[in-house]
C-alpha cells in the first residue's frame, strides 16, 4: 500500500470509525460468543500473497466486531471508563506517522520536551505543589507511564533504590541482600491486585493496611503509624506506602524515617481538575510521587498515564544506564525523565487540553458526577435496593438488600442480557454491583434505562429466589 | 469535536500524514534545536476555553517538526529500523477507537483470541517449534508485550518464580529470601543496558558473559557452561540466561538445572521469516522463551514485541491475580495470557500480514539486507576504512582506520550536518559508526548518497588531524 492508496483507505477508515462510534448504542454492548470462537474464522496462517484491503475489511464486521466488549457504548457501565476522544484519535494518527521512539532527548527532541511540557500543563491544571512541576529549573516533573500499576512499581523500585542508598550511607559495611530482605511496603486492602504483584516483582514484603467500613474504606494514619512502629521494633524497614488517598499523609506529616509516599488516584485524579474535588487530594504536599490516568477519565486515549515526582533524580538514579548508543551533545542528566517506552504520547494530551480547554474538561468531569447521582437517586428511591459506599464520583456501589446469591444471580442476569455490561466487587464480604459511568456519550437517558432493566430483571431475580 | 467534524479532520489528517512521508527525505533528519526549544514555543498553561483545532495544526509545523528526528527519513541510519507501514497506521486507527483495555478474555474477546491466532500465524511464519505454537491444545503459545526490554524482565521474572517454585519443591523450609540471594542470571557482555536495569528490579544477580571478536562477540556454550559449573561449586543457584544467539543453547543442550534459556532476537527475529536467515535460529528448540520486535523490522508499527513460551503457565503462575472485579463466566486460568497492558496490538500485525502476505514481507527483509550489502561494498572498496564485525543483515559496523578520536569527530560533523544521521558504538574498545538500513523507503540512491557524504567529510577529517 503506497502514499495514495492510503490517502483512499485512511479516509475510508475515517468514515468507518465515525460510523461506529455514532451508532455503537445499537450493538449488545457484551458479546455473545464463546472462547476460541475467533479461530475457527480466520486462516490457521498468514496467507503468502496478499489479501485485498476489501477482504481485510469486511472481517472486521465478520470477524472482529462480534468478539467485541463495546467499552465507548453508553450502556457500557462495568470496570472504571477507558478515554476515547476525537482530538486524541486524531493526535495518535499524527503519532504513528511519526513513529519516533523516544528514548532519549536527541531521539527525538519534540518528544521529550513536549511530554514535558504537557505534564506541567496538567500538573498546573491540578494545581499540584509547585514541587512537582518541572519548569526550567524544578528539582521535580512528570513523566508517561503506560499504567497506574507500572506506576506503582516505578515508584516501589524508586523507593527500594533509595533506600538501600540512605542505608548503606550510613552502614556502608552492611549487605545489600540484608536490608533488602528487611524492607516492608504497605498499601490499603481495597488496593488492585497490582500493587501485590509489584511487590512480588521487586521481591519486597508488601503488608496490607487494613481498612474499615465505617472509614469508608480508607487507610486511617493512626492505623499507618501503628504497623510501621511495630514493624520497626520488629527489626524490618518500613520504606514505601502506596495508598489511593493522601489524608493519611496529613496525618503522618513529619515522616522522620524518610518512608516514601506514593498516591495512585488512577480514576479520581481527574477529577482534581475542578475546584470542588480538589480537596480530594489534599495532603499531596506530603507525597513523593502522584499518579493517576488520563487514559480512564481526561479524554486521552489509552495509554498515558500521569506521574509526577518530587526528585526527579530519584527516579533516574534507580535506572540510570549510559550505554554508548544513547550518549549524545545534549547529555545532561537530570534535566529529562529517561523514558524507555514512548511514544509521542503527549501529542494527545496536546490535542484534548487544546481542543476541550480546562473548561470543557470541567463541565465533562462534572456531568459524569451527576449522572452518577442520578443513578444513586434511582436506587436511593427503590426501597429493595441499598448504596454500598459513599457515591463520590462516577461510581455507584449499590446491591439488592439479602443474601449474595440473589446479588450474584442479578448481576448474570443483566450480563446475559447484553444490553447493559456491569462486574461486581466485594466490599465487606459482600457482593456488590458496580455501575461506573464509563463512556463519553452516556446521557441522562441510558442512565434511566439501565434502570429500568436492572429493576425489571431483579423483579424476575426475586420472584424465583427466595430472601 | 463531534463524528461529524472528525469526518473531516480525520481526512485533513489523513492528507497531512501521507504529505509527511511522501516529503520526509527533503527535512533535514537531524533536528538543529537546544534542549528547552519548545518550552518558549507554547503557554506555560493550558487554555480555559478551547483552541481552534486549526491553531493545532498549524503548531505542528511551528512547534512539533522542528524538533523531530526523523526516523522514517530514507537518511535515518542511527539506532535500529522502528517500523512504519500504511496498513499498520490503519489497524491503529480501528484500534484508538474500539479503545478496550484486554485485561481479560470477558474485558473484550476478539482482543485476547486475536492475538492469540495471530502469534501463531507469526510463530508458523518462522517455523518456531511447535512447543511454542498455542493452537487449540498447546501448552505454550505468544503474547505481544512493549518492548524486548519487558520481555527481558518477564521471562526473568517467571524464570525466579520457577526456580523458587522448584527449590522449595524439595526442601519446603528454605527460607525464600535466602534462595533469592543465591540466585544468579546470565547475559552476554554485549547486550543491551535493559538486561542489567532487568536484574535490578528483580533484585538478582546478573552476570555478564564474556564474548570475543574472535568469536564474533557471541556467547559460546562452553564458557557458559564454565561459568555456571564455577557459580554452582561457590554455592550459587544458577536460574537464567538471556542471550541473543541460539547456537550456546546446542552446545548446551541436556541442561540438567532447568535453568531457564531466553532467547532476545529483537532485531534479527524478522529476517527468520527468510528460509536462507532461519538457521540463524537453530537451537531456540531448547529454549523456554523466545522474543522479537516485528515494531522493528517487520512494518508492524511500535509497540509490538512478540514472546513465545514453551509452557504458558509458566508465564500466568508467576503474575496470577485473581481479584472478583476480574473473574467472569469463562474463567479458564491456562487458556490465556493474563496481558496486563493490552490495546488491540494485534489488529496491526492482522493487517499488515495480509496486506503484505508472508511473501511481501520476506521482499521487504531481503531488500534492506541487499541494501546493507551494498553499503558494506562500498566501505570495503575504500582503502581508508574497515568493516568492524560481519554483516550478516541489515547493520554494517564500521571505522576509518586510525584513532578512536578521527571516527568521533566523522561521525560528530556526519550529524552535524543534518542530511544523514548515523550513532555509534564500541566493539572491543574501539569507536565503531553503526550504518543501519532503517526506513521503509531506502532506496539505493539513499544508500549512495550516504557514502558520498561520508566520504566527503572523512575527507575533511583527515586532512584537518593527524592520523
Amino acid at each position: 500500500m503506497d502514499a495514495a492508496e492510503f490517502r483512499r483507505r485512511g479516509k475510508e477508515m475515517v468514515d468507518l470509525i465515525a460510523d461506529y462510534l455514532e451508532n455503537i448504542e445499537q450493538r449488545p454492548v457484551y458479546p455473545d460468543v464463546e472462547p476460541g470462537y475467533l479461530r475457527s474464522l480466520i486462516p490457521e496462517e498468514a496467507p503468502e500473497e496478499p489479501d485485498t484491503y476489501e477482504d481485510v475489511v469486511k472481517d472486521i464486521e465478520r470477524v472482529i466486531m462480534p468478539g467485541v466488549t463495546h467499552w465507548h457504548s453508553p450502556y457500557f457501565y462495568a470496570y472504571f471508563p477507558t478515554a476515547n476522544s476525537f482530538p486524541a484519535m486524531l493526535a495518535d494518527m499524527l503519532s504513528g506517522a511519526i513513529g519516533c521512539i523516544g528514548f532519549s532527548w536527541a531521539a527525538s527532541p519534540a518528544c521529550t520536551e513536549l511530554e514535558t511540557v504537557m505534564m506541567d500543563w496538567l500538573g498546573k491544571m491540578l494545581k499540584l505543589p509547585e514541587d512537582f512541576i518541572a519548569g526550567t529549573h524544578g528539582q521535580g516533573g512528570g513523566v508517561i507511564q503506560g499504567t497506574a500499576s507500572e506506576a506503582t512499581l516505578v515508584a516501589l523500585l524508586a523507593a527500594r533504590s533509595r533506600a538501600v542508598r540512605m542505608i548503606l550511607a550510613s552502614d556502608p559495611q552492611r549487605p545489600e541482600t540484608g536490608i533488602t530482605s528487611k524492607l516492608v511496603a504497605y498499601s490499603s486492602d481495597q488496593a488492585h491486585c497490582s500493587v501485590e504483584r509489584a511487590g512480588m516483582i521487586a521481591g519486597v514484603r508488601m503488608k496490607k493496611i487494613p481498612t474499615e467500613q465505617s472509614d469508608k474504606y480508607a487507610v486511617q494514619g493512626e492505623t499507618l503509624r501503628r504497623m510501621i512502629q511495630e514493624d520497626k521494633a520488629a527489626g524490618l524497614i518500613p520504606f514505601y506506602v502506596r495508598t489511593e488517598h493522601t489524608h493519611p499523609l496529613l496525618q503522618y506529616s513529619g515522616n522522620a524515617e524518610k518512608i516514601w509516599m506514593h498516591i495512585d488516584a488512577a480514576y479520581a485524579g481527574s477529577s482534581f481538575i475542578c475546584p470542588e474535588f480538589r480537596p480530594l487530594l489534599n495532603g499531596i504536599e506530603f507525597a513523593d510521587s502522584f499518579n493517576f490516568n488520563p487514559h480512564k477519565w481526561l479524554l486521552v486515549n489509552f495509554d498515558c498515564s500521569t506521574m509526577w515526582v518530587r526528585k526527579r533524580s530519584d527516579l533516574i538514579g534507580a535506572f540510570k544506564m549510559d550505554p554508548l548508543y544513547l550518549k549524545h551533545d545534549h547529555q545532561e542528566s537530570g534535566r529529562y525523565f529517561y523514558t524507555d517506552n514512548s511514544l509521542f504520547r503527549s501529542l494527545k494530551m496536546w490535542f484534548v487540553f487544546r481542543m476541550y480547554g480546562l473548561k470543557g474538561l470541567q463541565d465533562y468531569i462534572r456531568k459524569h458526577v451527576e449522572l452518577a447521582k442520578e443513578f444513586e437517586s434511582l436506587v436511593r428511591a427503590d426501597q429493595r435496593f441499598e448504596i454500598s459506599a459513599d457515591v463520590v464520583l462516577g461510581l455507584v456501589c449499590f446491591r439488592l438488600k439479602g443474601s449474595n446469591e440473589v446479588n450474584e444471580t442479578l448481576l448474570k442476569r443483566i450480563n446475559n442480557g447484553r444490553k447493559i455490561h456491569l462486574v461486581p466487587c466485594q466490599l465487606s464480604g459482600q457482593f456488590v454491583l458496580r455501575f461506573a459511568v464509563c463512556a463519553r456519550t452516556t446521557e441522562s437517558r441510558h442512565i434511566r434505562e439501565a434502570w429500568r432493566l436492572i429493576t425489571q430483571l431483579a423483579e424476575e431475580v426475586m420472584q424465583e429466589l427466595p430472601h
